[in-house]
């Protein structure tokens, strides 16, 4: 146990919600997006994400804070979103101009790489009804206050989409903490953005940082770490630090097969976040979010397939024998 | 023969170039857009594919002149356009800021429908780098003088996209006819816009209008003619007029099965375009365009995959008899 | 409007609850089941269709009370209903086995059909946890009572599979003319059968029977007509009748063209149920049913993809141009 | 019953031989050969696509005589064949040199059309090793003799291959009669080769004639009738002749919905020959090939995916109702 | 050669026959059973598994004792089946009663796992018709007599399905004996059951047990050592007992890599027994065995791809090279 | 810098033109040829790869000299080329004798291989038009004169193909000596086939080769080592040759992760070749050569999906991180 106050769950219609863009993911298989004719399409986003693996792996109920536009992209986005289990009532709808030039929806490119060959991403999301949310779009003392919210979640990516997305995380967080909802954010700090230490949210939980040990206003800072061997094999693993327990380090795993490892990152929040609302102590969660991650990297797509029961199982370290 | 004057080829490098945008397809197949989890892709353009129809179907030499954002989608694009053959040294390649906020690429999500289900797409397209082109982009006095070319099509769907690309439509055919390039400009009209009367540049072969008698200072004017019994089955025919042959009418197609409809509008007008370049009378032109118009809907996928000799032999009144 | 007395939405949790099974049906596409070596998997099962395009297709609030066997077959059932929208908080889990021997989950192989060549499926459906539900399982009072439905759907595929579903039939259609919810029941009469006229359960609604005319206890008696041209052309019509307004008579639709008529049926009844729970008088709540039945055979799979304004639209006369 | 005479079943090891090339085919479904990028592969011949379907649908045991070279091509088509059901210790592997300079396997690029666009196929069997069979690579007298055969078929598609293909056939029907083996052949008359009336072996069954009339030596003369109103829709119907029944004629199929024409004509002939083995009259037996025909039009590929129950229920007049 | 008393082969119909049961499995490719819309098809059984081997792979006469139900499913194992090229002239077809409450067809939806994430199966096989065999429903004493059979194969799964399942087995193995047709039993024994020394049958080859030694009174007795590295990699080696030879070992296969090992350990035995059967060393037959196991992880599906030759090359220490 | 002395590019139309064959690849992805019932296609050749690899990968201009038969077949090869990039204006077009007696194109089936299991190619490319080029075909001197090309590269596989064709290298290499285009040729040599060392033509550029120190004629000698761990894992070098150099090596990439290898000689080769024609030192052009030929192992079919700028990273040290 952290020492994470959490509202009852009783008096809340959430265990969370997640505040972020959907966006539509095009995948080209095992071939590239410069040359394929064919994709696969799923949802994706990185706050998204924890919200959809929470509902789907964990079994806990969750909602989405975004929006989209009112077109048959949009409905695509939304079907996929269905399948992920999260409750789209909150979504905010635009209406759609026909083109494209006021509003559109998020699409995202990805090809997960192959050995030498790395993983590559391209974002088409400028213009996007989520990079357009402002203040007040949400009613969120309604949605915190007669509701009822255990945690929320945001991060980095919906705050970087443009000045009045980061306005609706500073309010949406300010909300929170207003009515006791946990506050978790996910930096997504990546080396080539250094982007990790300017104007954070107050967040209870603070994740995908640089250095864990430098965020002590937080209860809880947690990261992965990883070696890119090459596309098809890294070294990973994850770290935590509370005030409580100091810095704390989960299973190392070295060499770990990757299929797909977009979405990994958000698979360890959702792991280590479905331990902490359960209330075990941060190394078990820190477990939890490990082997998450883990498995998601075992699945094509951003999303998780995995099951609790196998985090769980991973976590305590079972093998991958057969089962049958 | 028709009173077009045309450029001889010898002294032409191109025999048409294309003005447009090309997007990229997103398609389907069988199934819907808003449910689908597979898209097949393809590029697709309505001035793009009767330059695409002219050197695949026709073997002619053909290029584009339009404007993609340098990411891997525009790749993408490319990468079909080169299927298409058609010459794309004079793709204007626009750098990408990694979001899509100020150039992107046009897609288009089109599924083909089926029965009492009509095809439906949406298009996705606000600031594309086509959109965004303006005049003095490209360097109209060395393609047609320098290099040559015997004929220019572009059309309403491009100039309907900004001001600027009206303007750059406008300065193009202005220097097309400054060097005797035919120039073609496709309306296509629909119904539900009503746009047809409104500020056609002064083109040599006007297609795509409501009526085929009100453009006389035109001196060839023609359009398909459909009535859509289901979205799998439509009567088709086409007309076309000219100052020495008036009103003429290509052979009806009554119950024609249609597998994909979008594109019929261009393959009929790069039939009828490759009938007035090979200087045959405009009725035989005019039935090439109607034959292609109908064999580009029994293949997916906006552009042509029929055969010069399959349009002639159906023009000429072919069945569809097994060939082996 | 019908005489039907419908219970206020706001004192609702649901506008309808469907009690039935859920199969994963396994489609071949166009080949056939005996040869192919692929098949495209979805959920359905034909009182659930019925709640599944209320939600999805008429954005009402739906869920479905069944069984199912707690193994991966049953968590990929349940994956396809939340693609569906349908809540599935009422489904039972039942421990599963290992083998299937006590308990299994339902399966139907069905191909589409063409031509000459008619639609054929095979139920592999022993011994499913839906068919071993029995009475006492559901807590209707709660369910009709502290959470409120507005309809309640159910019919004669599910009475059939067992005494004991049969008598579950009877007791969730007791509990909800308790509580004043409406009830339809679809016979799903077949020729073959002639199940039509035995031991029904009082019905406010009756759907699927042989001969509208003889049941004169409902408030609304409707049916489907068909003619089957061929599998991929039949003659669709449908017919209505209450008290009031005697028998009514859909739109007919000669030669309509079919990609896969399984679950036409059932969206006849959705339509129908749509314009009823809305308060349309019956002959526009019969077109509805008609446009929606008609629509769905444009598509793959059991269930619906249309949406309610291309029922709407088809209701009311539209063709099937190209929207874009 | 006609006058055929058949050897007794029980003193024969094979109900049917078939003689003749098998070819792998390659058919790009929906698309074009010419624009695919993705092939669907099966095993195709007309002669042997007789023996395939009396085994697979109709339960006769039988099989190929045929040549193919040994590689990764041939066994291909010999996993193919086994799927078929055919006994294929009759085929001839014959060494490969690795480049396919001397020997090869026969292709079959095939596109099965679509409304006006015909069917179109390319073969790719120069140098097979069906085509270089020659006299004395078989041994008939054992095959006739001490195994037992009831009825031979091959045809002209095999006798055209090559000057020893065609002896191959002489000297296989020539002690086929030797033994009592009643043999059919198939000239596979098409207008644009006229090649009905020349040097037909002597069969007591010869099928695919221009004209049923013209062949009084033959026990029964039969053929399909066919008008190609599109590549999806035909007229088909069948006509056979025999001494004793003079000119007998099938049940016509007017506007038959067709998905992949090729192969009909073999399938007539396997219903035809079902009859005729089976003891039927003839008009009943050119019920069954008609029927069995239309049917194989419902499928893609060369070969047939009919049951023998739903050959007859069509011959009987059956509907393409849903069956479940 | 070991002091295996094998049967004339000329003396007999087939080589080996397996009694076991028949399986549609139906595979996710690189997804998931719970999260899939699309299977791939193919048949499997352990027993079935080893017939369908040694004819496809080694070229030898084999044939399947099981039962199948006669419907659409049965007859896609059948298809399956005859790809096989198992004679299927013994399979017992059981009158389905459209329900599949008296009868089914076993089913088995395997994902073959990736990485961390182990393989993951689903058996649906209960009241299969298979599992509903009981003794007198084959003839043994024509089967072994009559016919003649080199070597019987069966094993614990297929007795592990009912008490006349078992009581099966013992009746084939006895009249096995009886004609001195070598019988070789697969204990299948898995950690997680501890089933390996329960009620063997009499079997001169004892295979899949727990320790090789422990069964003195076997010919041979052989099986499998595994380590999982992960799902994708696993040490593949393999160990044999006899009393002549005393123990032996294969070569050790560090690091195997694994694309889908469901059948490896079928594919073990089909390539000991074909080493067995034509007279080889134990320590070759071992070698076969275990060069054919690790063959058949490196294909999709439970059965083997391999050619004797690649078996034989890798036994003898070749490489990965590519041959062309 | 090497001591190759390049023809300036203003004066030639074409960087590079290649002379060989090109083949329509077949590939069953991660099946087998001899079990598959799909194919991928795509084109590819030895020679033909470099062109296109420096066409599409390093945006050249080049050109392919070659033949093909002219029916669907080799349509589909040159819609393939198109993707290519590669000018397609050289190719000698043979008409088609509707059988493939004469002349044919040239087909490859190839699967990849996985684990212990190699790579496995089939050619099936005897009489194949290519194979069937004779000298006089091609009128050199209005290409490497009158046009201008920088450099010609042809190889063993062409030459190996006939003795006009080995005719038509002499002649090539002899006229492109002339004008002074550089020539490289690429041995391919392979240990089974042991052909290095047998009447080379002259060239400036050798690769392939089995000893890079046995060629002092030639200005730059270079080769790729293999050792084949397994399919899926190799390890991966190169070295180069020139007298003023001395022996130059390449980084090692040991253990790398394969996908496909077939190509990645060829990719060498156009990385080498770039690095030579943009006047890089030797090892430089050394390290882009092997760069790229390990990054089309990460990619299926013959030919490189890489860019430039990919090529270079990785030959300047880069890792396999996600870029997005």
């Amino acid at each position: 146990m952290t020492s994470l106050r959490l509202r009852d769950a009783d008096s809340c219609r959430y265990d969370l919600v997640s505040l972020g863009e959907v966006m539509l993911r095009l995948d080209p298989g095992e071939g590239r997006v410069r040359t394929t004719r064919t994709f696969r399409v799923s949802e994706g986003g990185g706050e998204y994400n924890v919200a959809r693996a929470l509902r789907r792996v964990f079994g806990l109920r969750t909602a989405i804070v975004t929006a989209l536009a009112d077109n048959e992209v949009g409905r695509l986005v939304e079907d996929c979103m269905l399948t992920g289990g999260v409750d789209t009532s909150l979504v905010r709808w635009v209406p759609y101009d026909g083109v494209g030039r006021a509003v559109r929806n998020g699409l995202n490119f990805t090809e997960r790489g192959f050995g030498v060959r790395g993983a590559l991403g391209v974002s088409d999301r400028g213009h996007s009804a989520a990079s357009q949310m402002k203040p007040g779009d949400v009613d969120w003392d309604h949605l915190f206050g007669a509701e009822g919210v255990r945690w929320l979640h945001t991060g980095g990516i919906f705050a970087g989409l443009s000045a009045s997305s980061a306005a609706v995380v500073a309010e949406a967080t300010a909300a929170a903490r207003r009515y006791g909802t946990v506050v978790s954010y996910d930096v997504n700090y990546r080396p080539s953005l250094d982007n990790s230490d300017i104007s954070l949210p107050m967040a209870d939980v603070l994740l995908g940082v640089r250095d864990v040990r430098k965020h002590p206003d937080s209860v809880v800072v947690a990261t992965t770490s990883r070696r890119v061997v090459s596309a098809s094999r890294n070294d990973f693993g994850a770290v935590a630090w509370s005030p409580s327990t100091g810095m704390l380090k989960a299973a190392d795993r070295p060499g770990l097969e990757v299929l797909d490892r977009v979405g990994s990152g958000d698979s360890f929040a959702s792991g280590l976040i479905f331990g902490l609302l359960s209330g075990y102590p941060l190394q078990v969660a820190l477990e939890y979010g490990a082997a998450h991650g883990a498995l998601t990297m075992t699945t094509p797509g951003d999303t998780s397939m995995a099951t609790a029961a196998e985090v769980v199982a991973l976590a305590e370290g079972a093998g991958a024998s057969v089962r049958r």
